[in-house]
């Protein structure tokens, strides 16, 4: 038995919660990374509609625990009931839009082009689909214990897909993590998924081993800029380097224009501050930058609206030092003004209140790396800015964001929207980013540092992609074929035959 | 002016061929970044079809210098003038099929997510739609001066995609790729694409400082498993990582089974010297290890075919020192029995004969990574197997492969099949993997170190799928959306509209 134990606790008190978790031992992975690597041959010839059972499966058994595990979660993350009452909500819509996903069948990409003996060089029957990727190594992460957690998106779509998944668990929330665990395991066993599918495993050098190990064969990572970074190298340092997406930081900015400021602005400032310090600034898409018309008379209206805002826990302790000492650097610079320092609470445990900077375009211009790092926590940075080019080149200077916002009225913005579209996964029209609806056209990604590949999203139809590699197969005889490209069409799919997208015969 | 100049030089005499190229020089690098940069937002405003009109534009002024171009490859890879003839149609269908691809529409996966204000949450309107990543680097190959080179694959696929290209020239063909690359620009600019469009660049320190400039968005590669890896390795480690899309090694399997061999087994054996032989063994898809079973008596059909190959030249000085000297490591080995060996030829060029080696399977199994290192060039390796389970497990034992090719009759072959198709790109069925068809179900990839992204193909119908990325807009007003999403559908795109695939009106 490991030494190393991980130990919950309770961010609103600083106290233990439940017993202290051992880490998985190196025997313990090995034997899970063989029961994967046995089960995933299994699981490829899986159908999907099977596994959408399985799907569901695990969203009723989340659905029936949500109780027991949203009191788990609240004593270890420190979330409100009702904040983790919608999330476990979330989690199982998403676990049933993969099953519809299965059920669709679209995403198989099924392609058929037959031969053609007069073409010059003669055309051999083809024909490809996508084939799951194997065992995928799933980093969870804090901030979402649910919904980006041990039953979350990533299992779910790596699971849709076909891939065996080992989850590698948070230590913000390890007594959750297990019991999660444990009911998606059951639920997989019940609905009669194969004994390797899915496994939970613990500790930092459990990830590490893990993520070096030939048998994993794709790993997802949802976290910190720094530990996203990490774990990237190592999975492309490899021997046999293998696909890694990560989830990383971003900065999510939000610009304003000055007809929006004229009509509405008192609303856009209440509104901003909720967003940024909704669930305590702890979301990816939390926005850290408003960009405001020089001029623009809100700061009152901000610094009011962050004066209502009341200190929360954050998630943990590590989180809440990062926040204070991030937070700490904002205001120790000449050139940013404090429109609202941080509340001082004086409790155990990691509360944090609101915090409010502002500089000028000019400012961030000159440094954008150092003033525009990404600061987790109920933290943002108001920028003046004097043109709409320049606000649109601060944000091109950020890299990659999940979002850009555009706050605005009728104006003629079609060059603003391409440049802000370049450099985010997902533009908002007048709304806040913090919200991510889950559904067909959903992306939630960008470029670097938003993600570690923009080609991808890890929310949405679209994520389990990730886990799925071409195959083609050139002039195998029917019987020998994935049912996917079978003459006959047994799964009844949506497929491109000769060229011609041919929907589903039902 | 730089210093550095590349010579072009004809294997078949090792004399110079045409004048010296002097390499880009930083200054030169610099401008044809920016000017890239730059024309990126105008590439992306443009229409599908537009697009599709500049690329037939480039196929028709590759088709109409054919004869010029292909007397300029011939003297710089020493191909000959059937062989290049034949590719250069290659290049031209390929550069039609993404033509196609475009007016089809469905590669830009437009979905319309209407809004449900039922919904709990409610849902927003959300859209999603695929945009061209930004300026493309192509580092071209030598052994496809044509389909894998400045006008080739890459450089189409990218412009389809709507990025513009870079394109590092291959030093195997300078002087080709000089003439290519203006061709293809004066007919881009002919059919009204902006200037920045397409460039070609030349020398090894050009690459790697172009491939570390942040100006270039993401990077493709067909070359070997070293320079892949070099190159993969400065896309990850950028401050800004790239996507990096690399088809580097493969040793193509070829299994044949007993059935197979009592049936046809002579024709298996000089079929198979036939494709190994092919281009003087200098196709990324040449078959490098077959397959036999115990017992197969096939070594006096094999040998005596490969007797009645002609020495050829190959593409180069270095390439020829790499086949002599991986042939000579092979011809070192005790447990391996050479079966013939290259014939020597006394004349000056990089002329190379067939070299034929065997042995068995358990050989194999003890020393997998020792001796199935891809060896380019006529050499194949010929391993006796004791059972179907034993020839898979050597084929899993070689890391991923572009190709994996079975022989076989009646048998129930289900396992071996989903086997091999784990991985490899494309499953050949009693055909030889020396030829690649083009078209909507090509699949030119695999796991590594076939490539470095197992999900994506650099030859067919999806391989401008690396350059582009999803993006999500959020509430936006119908003027503002980009035309694939707006309501009324101006580009008569097939969509996925609220879960539902609907093709377009036509």
């Amino acid at each position: 038995m490991s030494a190393l134990v991980t130990q919950g606790r309770d961010p609103r008190t600083g106290e233990v919660v439940g017993d202290p978790l051992a880490e998985t031992t190196p025997e313990e992975l090995a034997a899970v990374l063989d029961a994967a690597a046995r089960t995933a041959s299994m699981l490829r010839a899986t159908s999907p509609g099977e596994r959408a059972a399985w799907l569901r499966a695990v969203a009723a058994a989340v659905d029936d625990a949500g109780p027991e595990l949203i009191s788990l979660a609240e004593a270890e993350t420190g979330l409100t009931q009702p904040r983790l009452t919608g999330e476990v909500t979330r989690t199982t819509n998403q676990l049933e839009l993969f099953a519809r996903v299965l059920e669709e069948g679209s995403f198989l990409e099924a392609t058929i082009d037959h031969a053609d003996p007069a073409a010059q060089p003669p055309y051999p029957d083809l024909r490809r689909v996508l084939e799951p990727l194997g065992t995928v190594l799933v980093f969870t992460a804090s901030n979402f214990p649910f919904a980006f957690s041990v039953a979350g998106g990533d299992t779910a779509s790596a699971l849709a897909a076909g891939c065996p998944v080992i989850v590698k668990s948070h230590p913000g929330h390890p007594g959750l993590s297990v019991r999660t665990g444990q009911i998606v395991a059951d639920a997989l066993a019940g609905a009669g998924a194969p004994g390797g599918s899915f496994a939970v495993v613990h500790g930092v050098d459990t990830g590490v081993a893990a993520i070096t190990d030939r048998r994993i064969r794709a790993c997802s990572f949802t976290g910190s800029l720094a530990g996203g970074r990490a774990l990237h190298e190592l999975a492309a340092g490899r021997p046999d380097p293998i696909p890694f997406y990560g989830e990383l930081g971003s900065l999510n900015p939000v610009l304003v224009t000055q007809a929006a400021v004229d009509r509405r602005g008192g609303d856009i400032a209440k509104d901003y501050v909720a967003s940024f310090t909704l669930g305590t600034g702890q979301f990816c898409t939390k926005p850290g930058l408003l960009l405001l018309p020089r001029g623009h008379g809100l700061e009152a209206a901000l610094t009011d609206a962050a004066d209502t805002v009341l200190p929360a826990p954050m998630l943990g302790s590590r989180i809440h030092q990062s926040f204070t000492s991030g937070v700490e650097a904002l205001a120790g610079r000449t050139e940013i003004r404090r429109l609202r320092a941080p509340s001082v609470v004086d409790r155990p445990g990691s509360w944090a209140g609101a915090a409010l900077f502002a500089t000028t375009a000019a400012e961030v211009l000159a440094a954008p790396e150092q003033l525009l790092e990404e600061c987790f926590g109920p933290v943002s940075l108001v920028v003046e800015y004097d043109s709409l080019e320049q606000a649109v080149a601060i944000v091109r200077s950020l890299g990659g964001s999940l979002t850009a916002t555009l706050h605005a009225e009728d104006e003629d913005l079609a060059e603003t929207v391409a440049a802000l579209s370049d450099v985010a996964g997902r533009l908002v029209w007048n709304n806040w980013p913090t919200g991510v609806a889950v559904g067909w056209a959903t992306h939630h990604g960008g470029p670097w540092p938003a993600t570690t590949d923009p080609l991808h999203t890890s929310v949405g139809a679209s994520a389990l992609r990730r886990f799925l590699k071409p195959v083609a197969y050139q002039s195998v005889p029917d019987r020998l074929l994935p049912a996917a490209l079978r003459d006959d069409n047994p799964l009844q799919l949506p497929r491109r035959v000769d060229g011609v997208l041919v929907l589903r015969q039902d």
